[in-house]
């Protein structure tokens, strides 16, 4: 091999590390904005958008609801519950998410704050660990999984944050 | 052409697209830091530091005030007001911002939380929504306008966080 | 030099920046992961995850408690107090950090809330200016310090904030 060959050879191992390290940033930036699509979606009644998030066997867990289709978590975003939220004030304040990417599965935990508006002021309704699990698909990452526990003391609501800390 | 004539131009069409990516995530990556150095440069009083996150011919529309440039900006932070709340204590707590880039321009929509400390303790004076459109300039990524209002139930709130989001 | 050669010599320039401007992205990733760890392990009592967050010689700095070792940072988060947070319900909430990068050496600013359960709902106890330096390690980035000052008035909050900003 001539010096030129060889050096075209560094070249592409070099550049097959760059990809692949600037793929796993990609991935992770992805992950990140669907997550914080979430909030403005949802605090702007985008029922569709909002249950497009998820995959078609996505699933949607919070304390007292399990969703278990997209569908069912676009009725409940359309629902005139929820529009009485949206219509009275309300904010699903989301924390920046920690991430965990492998291959075309990933993981995220983070928390929320559901901040209403009140005739005395703003009100912190709930604080709430969240756990996503989502995947890869031919249209870029999905949700799979969300749980949503209340930080209220429950033993569940620890451990779904402790989940993303191997021991 | 040879072999490595053809792996050099190969490599040549790589590097190009691997520079694009990674622009674009640095690209990014400045926006976010931008959005986010307004909190600590606002609590800390600093005002020169604050009007110039804007462009010349920015803008800063507040639900009960429109700063029109820079200047306007700068008064607004170095006014007695504004160090009266800085003296009693007062965080402007940002969330993760979601962004959108598009060649020069950008948007970002987030949610920001005004707390105040009180005799009673620290209040949640208001959740606002928040929306950005910045420019690339010669000096970096500079805001144009910032619109900020108020989740208190009024109907722009929802549609600046929607608007981030295309139908 | 051959044209060819002109070519290679003009990737190998290509790919070093490449890889310096990558890097650069990935070092502000792994600091802000760490800085988004603290609260998920924290709030789930894994005393000796977050006393490893921190270098050998590593100091928090809390308004009302110095930890000056990540042994005195474990003691502090298996405490019999601390637990007792975790089983009332209690949510360390932190925003998305202002990351600053000087080689092997980083500092970050940001916010956090101390949001507790109570019998009459969720409480903001506190917000509170975070001011961390860092530094790069052969096991990865580990804080040095963390420095918390409560944003109730005292002129030390605001400074801290100021800090990452030169005039």
């Amino acid at each position: 091999m001539t010096g030129v060959e060889s050096r075209v050879a560094a070249l592409e191992a070099r550049s097959a590390d760059l990809e692949a390290r600037l793929r796993a940033l990609e991935d992770e930036r992805e992950i990140v904005r669907l997550i914080l699509s979430y909030a403005p979606l949802v605090d702007s009644g985008r029922a569709p958008e909002v249950a497009a998030l998820w995959d078609e066997d996505g699933v949607y867990d919070v304390d007292e609801i399990l969703m278990r289709s997209p569908a069912e978590i676009e009725a409940m975003v359309g629902s005139a519950n929820h529009r009485r939220w949206i219509e009275g004030g309300c904010a699903h304040f989301a924390g920046p998410p920690h991430v965990t990417v492998d291959g075309d599965d990933a993981t995220a935990v983070g928390y929320t704050l559901m901040i209403v508006n009140s005739p005395d002021g703003f009100v912190l309704r709930r604080a709430t660990a969240n756990r996503w699990t989502l995947r890869r698909t031919p249209s870029g990452w999905r949700a799979v999984t969300r749980t949503n526990r209340v930080l209220d003391g429950r033993t569940e609501s620890p451990a779904l944050l402790s989940a993303a800390f191997p021991d």
